[in-house]
């Protein structure tokens, strides 16, 4: 029998918010299960034991997506938590290909699996020291390294809540620059758990962001982006 | 001597805030005059006869980008009015290419110029039944056949203003379908004239226009966003 999924959610269709494809439409896979514990995690259900993961087969989530697809999407996006936790994602990777399915992947880049080379975009979320996590550089190099060997479709994205947050991103700039990666920069949301409207609070914080990036001789083909969703639906959980 | 290009303003370094590089850093390079008369163009002041062009060689408008630019930026956006009035901007796309600018263009695909294809990011935006103009098709083919033709990175992007401006831009994805064409549709700001913060009304408008891309078994790669630079600063001329 084939290895079964942890999965905390999935849905859609709806749009992607972030990063390289902002605005493609997709279905969101959400893995259960993170070695990270960022402080202003915006899906800590995913790992701090409030939600439950149900194992699915690949079969089962190939399933449900093309079920909720209905036709109208031809994109996933595997999100968690941490898919690369996952060691096998092969068959799934496979099924959803067959059935049309271009595959993204948001991944903090702490744990490399071969199964990233079948993806169609690939996010590398590196932690910035506002999430209290420590990036192992070695280990994102050795990732970047593998995907540009392999000609994968990637980029670096930093979430920026600071000063400090921004700095760590420089440097990391530094490590690997655009355009040789490409690269986005993204307005930190810190109000996680409010009901509200958020988007006049997220634009500011984003009018910040922009300016530090057009001020900064280093920042040249870094781009900073709002997230889309959470401009349009706040905190909502499953669009 | 070198042709003069009429300038209408150069400002920057600011974001884009549209399409294919949304959130790049860049400074803008408005050229004078456009074959169109869109109901609803934010830069009427192009061509209305509001605002007067200024003749610039190459030259001066390389070290106005330079002076602006300060080391801060390595991106170049040509907008209008329609830059591709000009006959030669070869000059000018040289200069700036030497001095390590890339080049974005913005153009409604109503008149070709060989120099395109010394175009970086090229977004071609025919304009939908709102604008009250009409799109020549043939026109269009030959454009975005000879970009394909030549490898340059280019999208197409319209502009959605109502239901009918979404049926025209069906159609023509029926025509340049995705993702052999990378494809963009553009939430429509009809309040040209306001001096206040756009961005609720904007946003329930993409809200708008998220839901009927989501619903559409046509629209799979089309990927709907915002004007970020009117999200965060309205109608304000020069940022």
């Amino acid at each position: 029998m084939t290895n079964r999924i942890p999965v905390l959610e999935i849905f859609g269709p709806t749009i992607q918010g972030e990063g390289m494809v902002a605005g493609q439409k997709t279905i969101f896979i959400r893995t259960f299960g993170c070695d990270y514990r960022c402080s202003w995690c915006d899906s800590k259900f995913t790992w701090d034991g409030t939600q439950k993961p149900i194992l699915m087969s690949p079969e089962d989530i190939l399933q449900k997506v093309s079920l909720l697809s209905n036709g109208t999407c031809n994109h996933v996006t595997i999100s968690g938590g941490n898919p690369a936790l996952i060691s096998s994602l092969d068959v799934l990777l496979d099924l959803l290909q067959l059935e049309g399915f271009s595959v993204g992947l948001e991944t903090q880049g702490s744990k490399w699996q071969d199964w990233f080379l079948k993806i169609q975009d690939l996010t590398i979320s590196p932690k910035p020291p506002s999430s209290n996590m420590k990036t192992d550089v070695k280990t994102l190099e050795n990732i970047i390294l593998k995907l540009k060997e392999n000609k994968i479709n990637y980029s670096i994205k930093v979430v920026i809540f600071n000063d400090e947050d921004f700095t760590y991103a420089k440097k990391l700039h530094w490590r690997f620059p655009s355009p040789s990666h490409k690269w986005f920069l993204q307005v930190g949301n810190d109000d996680t758990n409010s009901k509200d409207n958020l988007a006049i609070s997220l634009l500011e914080k984003y009018e910040w962001l922009c300016n530090k990036v057009i001020a900064d001789k280093s920042m040249l083909s870094v781009r900073p982006l709002p997230q889309l969703h959470t401009l349009l639906w706040g905190n909502k959980q499953g669009v």
